[in-house]
């Protein structure tokens, strides 16, 4: 299996690529007595290439030591290694020892970061990922053709059941596919999971009986690992339709867990990735990570969404949407959930960038805080969508559908 | 509950403070119907202190938008913003949701870290924490009134099983404490842990029948969660008196899992933690990880080590002992594993900063690879610990004891 990492260091790319292969496999700061030649070609991870890029001043992190007579560069460079999989096998958790392990840490680096995983396909036949994917989520929410098209219970925290009960049966009312619980509202004491299952699961049922269409509600049923199946049982055995996980929170290891046994599709929630993600020379890039998350089971899987009010560059927004489409080891298909300060505008230029409407296009306050209400902030969402499809500027568009135009006067400034 | 940040931000520190705190509790981006003054009084994250530090002329990280009139300015400082705990309860998982969730990708924000957590009594009820701890550690050992001295299996990965049993054995009969698994070996194809607890726990009791003393062997049973009972359970069926996780790689859940049924000490590796914490505006400093490490089981909890080949300054790897060290919610006890390129001259201003010998003190290429072998390389760690105790200068020390004084020629040059 191969690594791909972004290095920067004030050694040469072939020093350091040398120490990450040594460090991750059979070598240690000393030689020592046992690291013979038959079981370094055994067992020794390898370095496959090496891709330099440009030079920079100064370290990007702090900490690097400095080779005698130091030029004052600071190298960077794509380094791939290769790791005997016998070595770890094909295990979520030893593969992170074992690519990620104390590299990170090493002196002789100023900057690291794990760009790609190629994952062998032993892999396959250890995790079986998404049992729903893009095809499972369409069929259980009812939607094809379009995006599923949904919304975030927003407040994020502090609605009774009277509220948050009504909030559903009015959402559900307003046309709304999907519907997912904050990240921050998992199984509050205020208000547990049984209640709240309870109360959303009757406002769905009721609404159903109007609409003919029953939504799917994503419970966040984040919690420690002896919790994970009993609230997701509770949430099947009441009628629910999907769950969801804040997969930082659980692990992928927690992720994979919860795969054995789930009976509706998973949404995975990456909040907490920008602790691993932000420094440009530190971290994991999310087209690597989603391989691990898709593989650990994610159904439907959080990449950010166009213009949000993050960080996030529109371009890594797009490479984590198409990376999470690409097939991985021949499927593992999870659906892309676009969120994030999202509203119809946002919706022409995220078709344009997919050519696909396979994606979960979430909004909270852009659509709830429409003018004219939830129902309108919908319609606003399915207008955006049926503009950028039919490839009609949002504003000609918005001549015929003064909802749409409502949402572009309240949103549209920024 | 109270998050203590080190934020950085183009903003004032108030505007970006009250920004953290409507994020991580009942806000959104744009007013929402629902957010009542009520339900703000009941459920809002709550800014308790500010205290300005520097400015920088650069943003740390990526991404961060300016505000109008920039003076181009980076103002830094801590941030204190308490939680109701009712949000979301004692719970690990879904407080690293409120405390962290999606705040390091905020445009606001060009630095953010999360450095202290207050966590209230509640979670001691929820969380059993360490059960065996330093003391717990000592008498499973049999190491009393001096540290815990051991070793990693080298080379990390390779070693057949009759050169492990051997090493095992050799290491035995050399007086060591302890023994690990590198974090890179688990339960690896080519060497199944079923197997590699076979043939440790045969040479630990062989050597045991000779010197009267069992070591402390700590078996890497890393894996999937479905895993992790079936790994602890044999390597307490077989007579193993530890076992090892990578943190990182299980989880905090995970590790949290492994302590509802684990019957042995459980040493937590921190490996991959560099991710999270090298840059210094991003991230999670150890001192706030470690209380959550200890709280999930962690009995033995890596903190790395002075003069060590990692980036990490020595002031920082001192911290993150003391803090191992202090109470936590009255209890939980975590004994500090030292190691990382450590040998006899490490001791003496490892000592010198905890005045405790309550620390565990791994040495690999460092032991291993003396110059007389292994049973000289655990004696000069010995050696290096006596001195320290007694005030007596290595040098001085080495002078009546070549063991020490050859270990001082090898490792000493750097």
């Amino acid at each position: 299996m191969k690594a791909v990492y972004l290095a920067e260091t004030p050694y040469s790319l072939e020093r350091v690529a040398q120490i990450i292969a040594g460090e991750q496999s059979t070598g240690t700061f000393t030689a020592v007595p046992g690291e013979t030649d038959a079981l370094k070609e055994r067992h020794a991870a390898r370095v496959e290439a090496i891709e330099a890029l440009e030079e920079a001043d100064a370290p990007s992190l702090p900490g690097s030591k400095l080779p005698q007579g130091h030029d004052g560069k600071y190298r960077r460079g794509y380094i791939t290694v290769s790791f005997p999989l016998h070595n770890f096998g094909p295990s979520i958790p030893n593969l992170m020892s074992a690519v990620a392990g104390n590299l990170y840490e090493l002196q002789e680096l100023s900057g690291l970061r794990l760009v790609d995983l190629e994952l062998p396909a032993s892999f396959a036949g250890r995790y079986p990922g998404p049992k729903f994917g893009i095809e499972g989520t369409r069929k259980l929410a009812g939607v094809y053709g379009r995006p599923v098209l949904g919304t975030i219970v927003k407040p994020s925290i502090g609605l009774s059941p009277e509220e948050l009960g009504k909030l559903v049966y009015d959402l559900a009312l307003a046309g709304m596919d999907f519907i997912k619980d904050d990240e921050l509202n998992a199984n509050p004491p205020y208000f547990p999971l049984e209640l709240k299952v309870k109360t959303v699961m009757e406002a769905v049922e009721r609404a159903a009986d109007v609409t003919g269409r029953k939504l799917m509600y994503a419970f966040n049923i984040t919690g420690d690992i002896d919790e994970l199946k009993a609230n997701h049982d509770l949430v099947v055995r009441s009628g629910g339709t999907c769950v969801m996980v804040s997969i930082l929170s659980v692990g992928l290891a927690g992720l994979a867990y919860l795969n054995s046994f789930s009976e509706v599709p998973i949404h995975g929630h990456r909040n907490q990735w920008g602790m691993l993600t932000r420094a440009p020379l530190l971290g994991f890039e999310f087209t690597a990570y989603q391989k691990l998350c898709r593989l650990a089971g994610a159904d439907q899987l959080h990449v950010n969404g166009l213009n949000s009010k993050f960080y996030e560059s529109n371009e890594s927004v797009l490479r984590s949407i198409k990376a999470c489409t690409t097939p991985l080891l021949g499927s593992y298909e999870a659906m892309p959930v676009v969120s994030s300060a999202q509203w119809a505008g946002t919706a022409p230029a995220t078709y344009e960038a997919t050519g696909s409407v396979d994606v979960m296009h979430l909004a909270g306050g852009g659509m709830l805080a429409h003018p004219d209400g939830p129902t309108a902030g919908f319609e606003s969402m399915k207008l955006g969508w049926e503009a950028a499809v039919q490839g009609i500027p949002l504003s000609e568009y918005a001549l015929s559908h003064p909802i749409l135009q409502r949402a572009i006067d309240k949103y549209g400034k920024g």
